[in-house]
Order: C-alpha cells, then structure tokens, then sequence
C-alpha cells in the first residue's frame, strides 16, 4: 500500500478521516505507524496529499488530510481481456490498474473454459477490490471502469467500433508476423486473447472491424505477464 | 506448460522418454492426453520437437520423442534484481524466465529484508523449478544462470563492472527524470531495486561504474510488473 485511498464515507470532517478494518490493519502492522507519522493518501477520484496521524488505537486509525497534488495520468488505453483463469484473475485487475489502464472489458471467447464465468471472483466488490489493490500499489487514485460481456460476436460487432473509435486498433496474437509497434504516443484499444489464444474466426471478426494482429515474439506469456509488456511496450 | 521440459535422465533409449511425478500428472490431468496424441517438448538446453505418447499408465507416460527446431532466442541481457519478498520471488524467477532472461542476480540491498535471505525459496531446487516452470511457459529449453549475492557493494565493485562490460547499463530508479529508452537493440544491464527502491548511496555505487538512473513513470510497479514491464521496453 504506496498509497492510502480514501472515500467519502471514511471522512468525518472535510480534512479528518476514520478508516478501520483492512486500511487500518495495513496501518498498523505493515507500515508500524503511529501518532504524528505522515502517510501518502488520496481520495478516490480526486488528489493526492499526506494524511497525519492524530490517532491511533486497537479500534481504528484518525488522520489529519492535506491533498495537494494530481494523480499520475492515465493510460490512453482501453483493455479487452480475454476472461482469464480464476487464480489469475485478481493479478491480472491489479496489475492492469497498477499501470494505468482505466477502461477494461472482461470478455469471453472460444478458449475461455465456461467454468471461469461462475468464478465468485467476479463478483462486483472483488472486481473492485482489486483494482484499489492497484491503485494503492501505484499511487493512484482514479478508479477504473471494468465490466464483463459474456458474449464475443455481439460485444465484437454491436460495441467494440464505438469503442475503439479514432484509436489504434491492436489484437495481440502469438501466431502472427507483424510486431507490435512501439511508443505509439497516441491512444489505442488492445485485444487479448486466453491462454491457447484466439481462434481464426475471432481473430477475423476483429480485423473486420479495423484491428491489427500483432505479436511480441514467439514466447507464449502468462497473460499477467503479457498485459504489463504489451502496455510497456506500446507507451 | 506450452512445452514439456525433458532432461537426460528421462530418456530411456536416443529417441524415447518415460515420466512420471509433475509432468506425468500435467499431462493426464490438465492436457487429458492420451496414447498418440502430440506434445510440444524440448531438451533442456537443446532442440524442440513433438513427443508422440506410446504409452500412459497410472505408472508415468512414455513418448517418442522428435527434435527438429531450435528454442526462441535469449534476451541479451543481464538482470540484477534486489531480492524481493519471498511471496513473489517465484513469480518473479519464472516470469523473467518467460521473457527469456539468462542470467540473473538475486541481491541484497538496504531496503531488502533480512529475514528474505533465510527464504527456502531459495534453495537451488526451487529456483532452478521456478526456471523450468518460466521455460515450459514459454517454449524454451535454455535453462537461465541465477545466482545470489548477499554483499551488494562487493557485488557492484567486484563483480558488476565485468558482468556488465560492453553492454547498456541501467538502473530502474522511480524517483528520476530520464526516461527509460525503448527498443534499444543492444545488450543491456538492468538493475532493478527493491520495493521502496534503493537508497542514495546505492544508486550513487551504480552510477560510479557507469550505471544510468533510468524511470519508467511516476507509478510504483510490483516487482514482477515491473520486470515485465521494463524488459518489454528495451526489447
């Protein structure tokens, strides 16, 4: 936890706020913090600044809170994932949102195993959990849009082109020769297929619809790993 | 696992081997093959093929093996990474195996925890099958070089300056202007520091043998992020 994030129901002043539970937890036994000390914090959706510790005892933690400066810019990008595994699903959402990706589809396709879509980890509050995860990790405090569509072709032609308009279109595919650009400086929409990949069919669908198939080389990457390249290496 | 990592001892003639134990059950559970049915394999340290599977038993599975290609190309660069917590140090281990990294320092530095070093995450075994799970991943065979350094200012006055001879040579350092460079299409160094980064006196050692303090933004990466993230960058 860089970053302490703060939302309006833990405020009990415009500049004091109350946090228990997890925070607090984190507060206490990771950071070893106590009265006076100056932890980084920031509002959901707002500024960052420090928080001062007035108060600290077995119930909760009271800080005094100063904001003062902007979060870190967000990623032009928006990112359609292929639903991965449960047991990766978490690392994926907090690494994603760790490196700035603000709009992120969860989508299925033919190599997504329908097991996955009754996973409880896409609950709303876990999907949220874990991009505040990200968040904290990265300082950051602007919280991401993720949301699931259980249906390719429909979400491919009926919603992708308006979302994906005036940006680059990019579907990342292990099996191709072109190879993904680098430091593109503008703003893009990137496709990741499951682990096996995309089928032709899908691949098809989006390039009918203006996408690209690019590879960064002939290593197959867990996707965790493939999503932090693939961003790293496009800005 | 893309690819089933084969080792000598599991050859029982040039051209047939018998499993058992993790890749035998790998096998039958997650890929449910059966007799004639193909895999991807490699020997460690040498060609790719397909072994076709003559036999499989509760006993192991035994494959006709096929070497025809060879393994994707090695990253040209070096990696040195202060050790990180041990929750993450096996992901980060077979993660940089994925991207292709041969040679890897673990070391210690003022922000590593003492008590990582008494890890058994780090004995051999499990480093050496955190390297094999990142090759299996990505297709390789090249087993990569990990060593440990506990002493980091004998490690970058001693050692370092001929580890690094003749390549770029840079330090992932959070809290600096320059840029981290993209595609660079050289041998590199990289540095990498711990969560919180390195203290002043350590960059200052780095730079002292020719080492640049490079960022790659404002946002604090976990480690394996941040690995991914970098080397996707450079390469």
């Amino acid at each position: 936890m860089n970053l302490v994030l703060l939302f309006k129901e833990d405020f009990v002043d415009p500049s004091t706020v109350v946090l228990r539970g997890r925070r607090f937890e984190h507060i206490k036994r990771v950071h070893r913090a106590g009265v006076v000390d100056e932890l980084t914090i920031g509002v959901a959706n707002g500024k960052i600044g420090r928080g001062t510790i007035t108060r600290l005892d077995d119930d909760g933690v009271e800080m005094r809170v100063d904001l003062d400066r902007d979060p870190p810019p967000a990623l032009p990008l928006t990112l359609v994932i292929a639903l991965p595994r449960p047991k990766v699903l978490n690392r994926v959402i907090a690494s994603a949102t760790s490196l700035g990706v603000k709009r992120l589809f969860l989508i299925n396709a033919w190599r997504v195993e329908k097991s996955y879509w009754s996973s409880p980890r896409l609950a709303d509050e876990n999907i949220r959990a874990q991009a505040i995860i990200g968040l904290e990790q990265a300082r950051d405090t602007m919280l991401p849009s993720i949301e699931t569509r259980r249906f390719f072709r429909r979400f491919v032609e009926d919603e992708l082109p308006e979302i994906a308009r005036d940006t680059m279109k990019l579907v990342a595919h292990p099996r191709v020769d072109a190879e993904c650009p680098h430091n593109i400086g503008e703003a893009a929409t990137l496709v990741i297929g499951p682990e096996g990949g995309f089928i032709d069919a899908e691949i098809a669908s989006l390039e009918r619809i203006g996408f690209r198939a690019v590879s960064i080389g002939a290593r197959i990457l867990r996707v965790e790993t493939a999503v932090a390249a693939l961003i790293a290496r496009l800005y």
